[in-house]
C-alpha cells in the first residue's frame, strides 16, 4: 500500500472506529456472542485479536481480507487448527475447548451471575503440583486439567481455579495487596479511544494542530506515586499525530497527559504542559521498506540463509515437546511470561539417561524506568509483563526475517477479555542454527609439529518471540547448546519513546540545562531509560532439592620466601544457606562463580554436580531505594536471588503489579531469609541494559542485545560434545540461486 | 591412521628427529640454504614451516605428502602462489621476495658479516608514516617499502630499518630495556628437545616410567622473577607421555622442570619435585574424532549451513583490501599480532561516502597468569603475542569447521629465524555471517492495532584466526555489521594446562587442602587461570584527532516537592584532558560509556560524532601490583586506557616481552599522563576470563567466548541500514541435499 493509501485507509478506519467505539462505550463489557467459531476465525487469521477488529470481522473475514493478514511466507506456515486441540502432557496450555469450558463453568457461577460487569484478566493452565508432574511420564492418564482464572467483578480482582472436569470453583483468598491484574487487550485499546469523548481534549488536540483522525494514542500504565492514584483503576494517555508517517512515535504531542478512569472510561484530568513544543516533522521517520528512497550507492548483500535441506532435527511432539540433539523440553507460550520453557533435560552422553536441568524458565517480570522527573514523563516506569502482558504483546512472527527459513512456529491460545479463546498465530519459532562458530577445537602448533587440527562446528537450537510493548520490540531467545549450555539472549529494538523539544541544534540549548536525553533530530530527544528484565529459573540440577554456592575468586597472597610469586588466585565456595546468603551484586573486583549444585550428587572424582549462571552485559538499577518506582521494581535490586520453591511466587513485581506499591515483590519474599540450602530452589537473574539513545537508534532502533548463560560445571564427567563429529563436504547442501532453481 | 600406526610413526618420526637433533645443535644456528625455493613449497603447502619438517622436506614435497597436507576441501581452496606476489597498498605485508632482498641486504652489513650466530625474530614491514598513508591513494606510487627487523646478533637485540629500495640499513637504539625478542619458531622446538642431550634428564625420564620415545615437551617462557634469571635468554621446559594418546597434555610428568639457557641449550637446572605423582592415565583422553567410539544413543544433527548460492557479498581487491557492503578496510597477517585490521572506513548512507573509524586495530599483547604459586607453577604467566607470537601460532583453518563453506581464506607470509620468507596458508578467514539474528523490528500491537510488522534480518561480515599457543586455542573474530558496529570476539578453546596430582577423588583431598584448581579427573587437577586479551584500537573518527569522553551516568536527586519521583538517571559528559583522565576500571553500580569523539564535527542537530567502546562479560587482574607477574602485565590495570598516538607504542607489553621486567608496559607510559583532547589517540581495551576450570573441559573445551564493540554514537544522522530490505522467499536458495545432488 503506498502512503498515500495507507493514510486514506487508516482515516476510513478511525471514521469506522469511532462510530463503533461510541456504540462500545455505552456497553458495559465485550458483549458476549453467542458462538465463538467465528471468533476465533478471526483472530487465528489475524495477527491482531482486538475488540476493534473483532468487531469488523464478526463474521469470517473475506478472502481479500485474509491476503493481508497471512504471513508472507505460506509454503512454509502450515496453517494449524487449533479447534480441535487436546491436552496431551500435564503442562500443556488451556486449549480452545477448554477455554470454552471455563466459560461456561464460570458464566453460571455466583461471581458472575449479578449484572455487575466483569473482565477476565487472565485464563491460562492452573499447573498441577510440581511433585505430580514430576512423577508423570507418557502414557499415563493425564493429571487433572484445572484454570486459573483472575477476573474482574464489579471493580475486586479475584483469583479463581476451576475444574475443568468436575467444574467445581475455587475462590483463592487474595488478602489485601495492592494493584490490579495486567490489563486486558481491551483495557489497553478502549483507554486509547476514551478521551475523544471529551470535548476539552478535542479542543486541546485541534489546538495543538493535529487533526482527530491523525490522531494516534498511547495507554501508558502509571506506576504508583501514592494515595492520589490509590483505590481505582487509572491509566495515563498520550497522543501523537501520525500524519505523514506510520511511525507516530515520532510525533509527540508534547506535554499533553490524560489521567483516564480505566474502568469508567471517565477523563479525571487533562494535563496540557506542551503548548509551546511544536509537534516535530514527519520527514525521514517512516521504516517501512515502501516508504523508502532507496540510495543506489548503499551496498546490499547478496542473498543468505542458513540451509537444512534434509530438514531440521527437532521434533515437536504433542504440539509441545521438543525434542532436539541431547535436549528435551516443554514449550507454550503464556499471556504473561511469554515463553515458557518447562522440564529442560539433557541427554548425558555416557549414561544415555535424559538429566534433569530446569523445572520452568521464563521472563518472569521487566522494568523499564525512563530518567525524566517532569510531569509527562516521570511515571513511565512501565512493568511489562506484569502490566500490560509479555505473551499478549508477542506479535506473529514474520517468516524468513524474524526467524530462519528452516524455523517451526509455534501459535498462543489465549482468552480474550470476555474469555472467549482467540488464536495469537506465529508467536513462538523454533530453529537450529548455525553461525559459523566453532564448538571447540585445537590445532597442534609448531611447538610440537604433530600434524592435528580437530575442529568440531557448533549447531544450536533457539526459541525466539518478539513482544512488541507499544514502541518497544523485545526479542527473547532460549538458544540450546549441544554442550548443555543454555543462553538466554534479550535484543531490544522498535522505536524510541521520543519526547517533543523547542529545539533543533544542541547549540541552542542553555549549559545547565537538562534535557534528560540526546537530541535525535529537529524537535526530538531520545529520554534516557533502563531496561530490567528478570528471569524465573527453577533449577532442578539432577533433582529439585539444590543448593546455591557462590565461588569466590579471591586473591591469596603467598608467605614470605615461600614463592617467587606474591600473589594468585583461589576459588573458594560459599554455600548459601538463607535468602540473604544469595542476594548477590556483581562486581568485577571481587568476582564470583554462581552454581546452582545438587549437593547429593557427585561426579567420579568427587565434584558436585552443577550449572552455574555466567553473566555477560548487564546493568545495575540505582535508583533510590525508596523511589516509587524502584519499590515497585525492587526485584532488580541486585542482579539474583535465591528463593525456597513456592508456587505463588512467580511473579518478580508481584501477581498485581498494575499501580502495585511493592509489597509483593521478590524483594520483600527474599527479606523473610528462608532458608534454601538442599531445598528446592529457585534462581532469579535480571538482565539490564542503560540506554542513552543515540541518532543511529532514530527513527527505529538497530537491535541491542545482551545475554546470560546457565553453564554445565561439573555436570558432566566431560565434556559432552566430545564426539560429534566434523562438517564433511559430502554432508552439506548443494544450493543454487532461487531465480535458477 | 589408526591411533596404533600414529604412535609407530611418531616413534619413527621422534628417531630421525633425534639423529637430525644432534646434527642440528652442533650448528651456531640455522644453516643458510643458497636458494629459498625449496623451503617455500615446504612451507606453502605445510600448514607447519619448522626446522624439523623443513630438513625432511628440503625437496619439494612428494604428492604423498602433499595429500596429508592439504585442507579437506580443495574445491574451495585455491592454492595462491605468493612467489609473485607484490605490494600495492603502503600497508601490504612483506613479499618473498621483499623479504629474500631484505636477507640479501642484510647479509653484507656489518652486523652480520662477522662469525657471530645470529638470528632473524621479526621480519615485517615498517609501516610508512600516517600521515603519508592517510594521504596516499589508489593509483599514486607505492611509498618507499620498508623492512622493520628485529635480530640477535652474538646475543644482542637489535632493530633495523631496512629500506628495500635503496638497500639502506638503519640500526635503531633500543636503549637498555630489560627482555628479549619474540621466540623464533626455532627457538621453541629446539628447546623442546634440548634437555634430551641432558644424561640427568634422560634418567629422571625413565625414573618416572616413561619411555623416551614416548616423549613430548613444551618450551615454557618463564617470565620475570629476579636477578637470578636476568642476562640470559632462558626458558623452562616441561613433559608428558604420549603414550597412548594424542593429548598429551592430560599425561604431566608433573613437577618436573628444566631450566634451559635458550642460547647454549644449556640444561641449567633441574627441578624434580613429583616423583610421587603418578601420570594420568591416557584412557578418555584422545579427542580426536578418529580415536573414538561413537555412542549410537547420542543424537547428532541434520547437516546445516550458511549458504549464498550467488558467492559471497565481499571483494578482496589486491590480496588485503576488503570491501563488503558498507565497509571497507585493510587486512594483514601479522605475525606477533596476529591479524591486522587497518583503515577501516564505513560509507554514510546519505552522502555515500567512505568515513574514517579506526586506523589500526589489533591484538597488541595477551597475558595468561596460572594461579599456583607452587615450584612447578608459579612462573606461568604466559605474555603470548610477545613470547610466542601470536600470529606464529595461528594454524591453517580447517575449512566448513573453522569456518563455514562460504569462506575466503588468506595466507600469511612470514620469515623463518634465517630470514627466509615461508608462507602461513588458511591463516586467516573471511566470511559473511547469517545466524537467524535480527538487524532491527517493529510490530505494531494490539494496543493501536495498525497492520505493520517490519523485521530486517542481520548479516555480518567476520574476519577470524585461531591461534594455538602450545595447548590453548584463541579464536578471534572481528565481526562487521551493517549498522557500523564492529564485534571484536575472542574464543577460548583447545586444551587446559593441567597438573598432576595423587589424588583420584575430592573426598581424599584433606580439608584445607589447595589444589589450586578443581579435580578434573584421576589424578588430573586443572588450574585455575586468567587470560587477559589486550587490544590497540587507533581510533580515527573521521579524522586522527579524536577526544575520549567518559559519558558517566550519574544518579540525580529531585529537589522535595518538584516532581513525585525522587531520583533520576543524567547522563554527565567529561572529557578526558590527559592519559589519567581515561585509566578506566568498570563499575556496575557508577556505570559509564566511553566515546571517543571527534571533538571538531558535529551532526546536523550538533551532537559530535563519534563511536563508543561498549564492554560485554570481561574480567578484572586482581594480582597485586608488585607481583612480578602483574608488573609485566601492568597493562591488565585498567579495562581501558587511551594514549596519544606514538608509533613506538604499539605493544602492551613492551617491544621485549620476554623476560622483561615491565619498565615498558603501557601502564608506565601512560603514567607520562600525556594530553589526549582533541589529538590522535589510541583506545586500549582489555577483556579477560577467569577460568576456575571444570570436568567438561576435560579433555578438551568446548569454547568459551567474549566480546567487545566499537558502535556509532552519533556518528551517523540516523539509523544506516533503514534502507536494508528484507528477505524474500524468491531470492532464498533452493537447496538439495549433497547426496541427491
Amino acid at each position: 500500500m503506498e502512503s498515500r493509501n495507507f493514510l486514506r485507509f487508516l482515516a476510513i478506519s478511525l471514521s469506522v472506529s469511532l462510530v463503533l467505539f461510541f456504540t462500545w462505550v455505552h456497553l458495559p463489557y465485550a458483549p458476549q456472542p453467542n458462538t465463538t467459531t467465528d471468533l476465533l476465525y478471526c483472530s487465528t487469521n489475524s495477527p491482531w485479536c482486538t475488540s476493534k477488529n473483532r468487531f469488523q470481522s464478526i463474521n469470517k473475514p473475506s478472502t481479500a481480507d485474509n491476503i493481508l493478514e497471512k504471513p508472507p511466507n505460506p509454503k512454509h506456515h502450515k496453517v494449524h487448527n487449533h479447534e480441535s486441540d487436546t491436552p496431551h502432557h500435564p503442562l500443556d496450555p488451556l486449549t480452545i475447548s477448554e477455554i470454552n469450558r471455563v466459560r461456561t463453568i464460570l458464566k453460571s457461577h455466583a461471581l458472575f451471575k449479578s449484572s455487575s460487569p466483569f473482565a477476565f484478566h487472565s485464563v491460562v493452565l492452573e499447573e498441577p503440583d510440581k511433585t505430580l508432574v514430576l512423577q508423570w511420564k507418557k502414557g499415563d492418564s493425564l493429571l487433572p486439567r484445572k484454570a486459573a482464572v483472575v477476573a474482574r467483578v464489579a471493580g475486586k480482582s479475584h483469583v479463581l481455579t476451576v475444574d475443568i472436569t468436575t467444574g467445581e470453583v475455587a475462590v483463592q483468598e487474595t488478602g489485601s495487596r495492592s494493584g490490579y491484574p495486567t490489563m486486558t487487550i481491551e483495557d489497553m485499546t478502549s483507554s486509547t479511544w476514551a478521551p475523544l469523548s471529551n470535548a476539552d481534549f478535542n479542543r486541546t488536540i485541534i489546538q495543538r494542530g493535529v487533526d482527530l483522525q491523525d490522531l494516534a494514542c498511547l495507554p501508558i500504565s502509571l506506576g504508583w506515586f501514592g494515595e492520589s492514584e490509590e483505590n481505582r483503576r487509572l491509566i495515563k494517555v498520550q497522543c501523537y499525530s501520525m500524519e505523514g508517517t506510520a511511525n507516530f512515535y515520532m510525533r509527540p504531542i508534547e506535554g499533553l497527559t490524560v489521567l483516564l478512569d480505566m474502568d469508567s472510561k471517565e477523563v479525571v484530568e487533562i494535563s496540557d504542559k506542551g503548548r509551546d513544543i511544536p509537534i516535530p516533522k514527519a520527514a525521514n521517520t517512516d521504516y517501512r521498506y515502501s516508504a523508502q528512497k532507496i540510495n543506489p550507492e548503499m551496498m546490499f548483500v547478496n542473498p543468505i540463509s542458513i540451509e537444512q535441506p534434509k530438514g531440521p532435527s527437532f521434533t515437536v511432539e504433542d504440539e509441545h515437546l521438543v525434542k532436539w540433539a541431547n535436549w528435551e523440553f516443554h514449550l507454550k507460550p503464556d499471556p504473561r511470561a511469554g515463553v515458557i520453557i518447562s522440564r529442560a533435560k539433557v541427554r548425558d552422553p555416557d549414561s544415555g539417561e535424559m538429566r534433569n536441568v530446569m523445572y520452568k524458565g521464563f521472563t518472569s517480570e521487566l522494568f523499564v524506568p525512563y530518567m525524566d522527573p517532569t510531569d509527562a514523563w516521570y511515571f513511565k516506569t512501565y512493568m511489562d509483563a506484569g502490566e500490560y502482558g509479555f505473551g499478549l504483546q508477542a506479535m506473529p512472527l514474520d517468516p524468513l526475517n524474524d526467524c530462519p527459513r528452516n524455523a517451526y512456529y509455534m501459535d498462543g491460545v489465549f482468552a480474550a477479555g470476555d474469555g472467549t479463546p482467540y488464536v495469537r498465530s506465529d508467536m513462538v519459532c523454533v530453529f537450529e542454527r548455525y553461525a559459523g562458530d566453532i564448538g571447540w577445537r585445537h590445532s597442534e602448533s609448531p611447538i610440537t609439529g604433530m600434524e592435528i587440527r580437530e575442529v568440531r562446528p557448533k549447531v544450536t537450537l533457539v526459541v525466539r518471540m518478539a513482544a512488541s510493548v507499544a514502541n518497544y520490540d523485545y526479542i527473547v531467545d532460549w538458544e540450546f547448546q549441544t554442550d548443555g549450555l543454555i543462553r538466554i539472549k534479550v535484543g531490544l529494538s522498535g522505536i524510541l519513546m521520543v519526547k517533543g523539544t523547542s529545539y533543533v541544534n544542541t547549540n541552542q540549548v542553555p549549559g545547565q540545562q537538562n534535557l534528560y536525553g540526546t537530541l535525535l533530530s529537529e524537535n526530538v530527544i531520545g529520554v534516557i531509560h533502563d531496561h530490567y528484565i528478570t528471569f524465573y529459573l527453577d533449577m532442578d540440577i539432577d533433582g529439585s532439592d539444590n543448593s546455591f554456592v557462590e565461588v569466590n575468586i579471591k586473591k591469596q597472597k603467598t608467605p614470605p620466601g615461600e614463592s617467587p610469586r606474591r600473589s594468585y588466585l583461589k576459588a573458594i565456595r560459599n554455600v548459601a544457606k538463607t535468602e540473604k546468603d544469595a542476594q548477590i551484586q556483581f562486581k568485577l573486583y571481587d568476582p564470583s562463580e554462581f552454581h546452582v549444585v545438587n549437593p547429593m550428587k557427585r561426579t567420579r572424582v568427587g565434584n558436585p554436580v552443577g550449572y552455574k549462571v555466567v553473566p555477560a552485559g548487564t546493568a545495575a538499577s540505582l535508583l533510590d531505594h525508596d523511589d516509587p518506582p524502584q519499590k515497585r521494581g525492587a526485584f532488580t535490586n541486585n542482579q539474583i536471588w535465591v528463593t525456597p520453591y513456592n508456587r505463588s511466587e512467580q511473579w518478580a513485581g508481584g501477581l498485581f503489579v498494575y499501580q502495585s506499591q511493592g509489597e509483593d515483590t521478590l524483594a520483600v519474599w527474599s527479606e523473610r531469609d528462608r532458608p534454601i540450602e538442599n531445598r528446592d530452589i529457585v534462581l532469579w537473574y535480571t538482565l539490564g541494559f542503560h540506554h542513552v539513545p543515540c541518532q543511529e537508534d532514530f527513527p527505529i532502533m538497530p537491535t541491542v542485545s545482551s545475554s546470560f548463560d546457565l553453564k554445565p560445571v561439573n555436570f558432566f564427567e566431560s565434556n559432552p560434545i566430545l564426539r560429534i563429529p566434523p562438517n564433511v563436504e559430502k554432508d552439506l547442501p548443494v544450493c543454487k540461486p532461487a531465480a535458477s532453481a
